[in-house]
């Protein structure tokens, strides 16, 4: 790790920056300047005035998508501020142009108020396409990708919850075909309550998992319980539906599947032991998994999966933002419905050939630059 | 004209953009995936965190110019909007590229609202190593760009504003060369009180010209005269040390140089013919200036320049925002000093070689792209 630490640095050294603007056509003559700039750049800008729906084809906000933070959550480093949260939304748009083609451009706000962040991003919202909001901590995010929404007429997707629960749908779909379940008796407990945990939990229930309990620090979510924000009250209502209350490991008896989204270590050989037989484990804590594969296994796991990549089965977001986002700008989509999003799971997990589908092969790989294509399909299907 | 705005428009759907976001690695391997963003883009993240300096060597700001309008007084089409702007703000970033190296992103604010403009650009300047503002109507340009400077520790550069001035004082300065003028005793008359007007008339008086008077829709700004907003009441206090009050045709009587940043046709051949002897002439409203050259040169003009390609000295903002900003990130400076414009004026003057230079030669083409070079190398220079 600390070899992967001094050799990013000197990477970023070395690059002083992982993305960059270019120009689309050159200026040499001045037949360029007159038609690139003044006087014929004011005829596109008439059209555009005239027409707003024409900004779509005569600037580059048809492939543009912002990358935007406050920089309160940035990775596992939690609240560093806008300029140190800068090298990791660089990294995503570099992943935005290398896994989906999408232009993609970072912002970090420097602000922790919610009124102020969502105003800014709204007043600038019209120069770009798309907007994936990132590394923004719960439950501020809730309320201002929710805000958002309904004031910008582009797509506004927070990936650290919408990108995680794709993947990790789409992982369990896979989980669940190899070891001969049904999505509507599967019990999922969730660790983690933060952005990516109740994400999660939402999408599984409307994809019609059996029953999902999310567990935070003081355990199962449940109605009645004390010490919930909003997030978690609407949690307590719409999931849980045994009631079950107590830990982690009270939770986890009986369940079919675990999926952490929270700290390393928080689940022990004998949870996933207590769990039903042939247990599903996504451990997917950054970097250090809640359970260890090899641990997991001992325990008696079925499936194992991390956010990983030196271990089978690597539940990483990047099999769904950059689809998603170059689907819905295809199709000129205003907003990522629940519909695409239930769209894009079913297309990565459909994405391993069924001859390749084994306990160590329920997602493709991260590396695969052609999962981007079929997701972004889905998500176009879905406008009408 | 028609025929630039249709070939204009057509070039422009064919680019569907001007500038596009590129990766400047690829993400191919495990290892890539690795070292780009995690887990290894946590320790760039931790560098930054601990020394904010290191955001200019990790991160691109240290090339990296917004270009931001609020869509106020695009070109001459007025108040557009945000999305309309557009296709400006692109050729700006376009130009950036091509003619100083210098990465350049284009964003529209969709308020009137100063305060909230400023705070906008405040909170996400961070993510930037620069930021020129880009048409935006006076005075409104004036306080924006005021308080931003106040507010960011990134050079904040109002284009129409110290743009124009810098290439109007380099005019100058060679076109008092060819007619064997002497700064200290020269009378500019400058027509146009708006954002450009104020500061070319500022910058002027800066260098040491002799006098400056500056005309609006109503004649001289003079104190104690009506009707003037805070800017042109502290022009009055500046400049007219003569006192001279009326229209702008008794303003010219007299006068050595004409600078007009103001609207077609407010200038007759014999008001040039009212001016000294061999009297300058710059008409640099856009697209028809406020004198046609073949009517000024009529009226006795010794050296006429305009805004446009088809006459000779075309006084173009081009020569001036890809040096100033290239210049200003390379020196790292905090901001965009009078001794920096005025070291870019001269740079740009001098670029001229002596041997070339002539009545209708007065300022390198537009088209030179070795001009930023030395402008960039006199604003470095100012940084200590």
């Amino acid at each position: 790790m600390g070899d992967v630490n001094a050799r990013s640095l000197a990477l970023h050294e070395e690059l002083s920056g992982k993305i960059e603007v270019v120009a689309r056509a050159h200026a040499t003559t001045a037949e360029d300047l007159a038609l690139l700039y003044t006087p014929g750049v004011a005829e596109p800008c008439r059209v555009i005035a005239a027409d707003y729906e024409r900004s779509w084809d005569l600037t580059r906000r048809h492939n543009l998508v912002a990358v935007i933070t406050d920089g309160t959550a940035v990775l596992g480093l939690g609240d560093i501020g806008p300029a140190a949260g800068m090298p990791v939304m660089e990294g995503k748009c570099l992943l935005f142009k290398e896994f989906g083609g999408v232009d993609a451009f970072p912002l970090c706000i420097d602000t922790h108020d919610v009124d102020e962040a969502v105003r800014t991003i709204q007043l600038i919202s019209k120069s770009f396409g798309g907007i994936n909001l990132e590394d923004i901590a719960a439950p501020r995010c809730f309320e201002i990708e929710r805000r958002l929404k309904e004031l910008c007429d582009i797509p506004v997707f927070h990936d650290d919850q919408h990108g995680t629960a794709v993947v990790a749908a789409a992982g369990l779909i896979n989980a669940m075909r190899v070891t001969g379940r049904e999505m509507g008796s599967l019990r999922v407990v969730i660790s983690g309550a933060g952005a990516a945990g109740i994400a999660i939990a939402k999408l599984l229930l409307r994809m019609g998992f059996g029953d999902v309990v999310v567990c935070d620090r003081r355990g199962a979510i449940v109605e009645g319980r004390g010490g919930m924000n909003e997030a978690k009250q609407e949690m307590a209502r719409i999931s849980n539906k045994a009631h079950v209350t107590g830990s982690l490991a009270d939770a986890l008896v009986g369940a079919d599947a675990f999926v952490g989204v929270s700290a390393p270590g928080l689940v022990t050989r004998e949870m996933v032991a207590s769990m039903a037989p042939d247990p599903i484990v996504f451990a997917m804590a950054n970097p250090t998994p809640e359970i260890m594969p090899d641990e997991a296994l001992a325990g008696g796991a079925a499936v194992v999966a991390t956010g990983r990549s030196d271990f089978p089965n690597q539940i990483n977001n990047v099999l769904v933002f950059p689809g998603i986002f170059k689907g819905a700008l295809a199709a000129r989509a205003p907003q990522i419905t629940e519909e695409m999003k239930v769209g894009a799971a079913h297309a990565i997990a459909d994405y391993v050939p069924a001859s390749e589908l084994s306990r160590e092969h329920i997602v493709p790989s991260a590396l695969d630059k052609g999962v981007a294509d079929v997701v972004a399909s889905a998500v176009a299907a879905c406008v009408r």
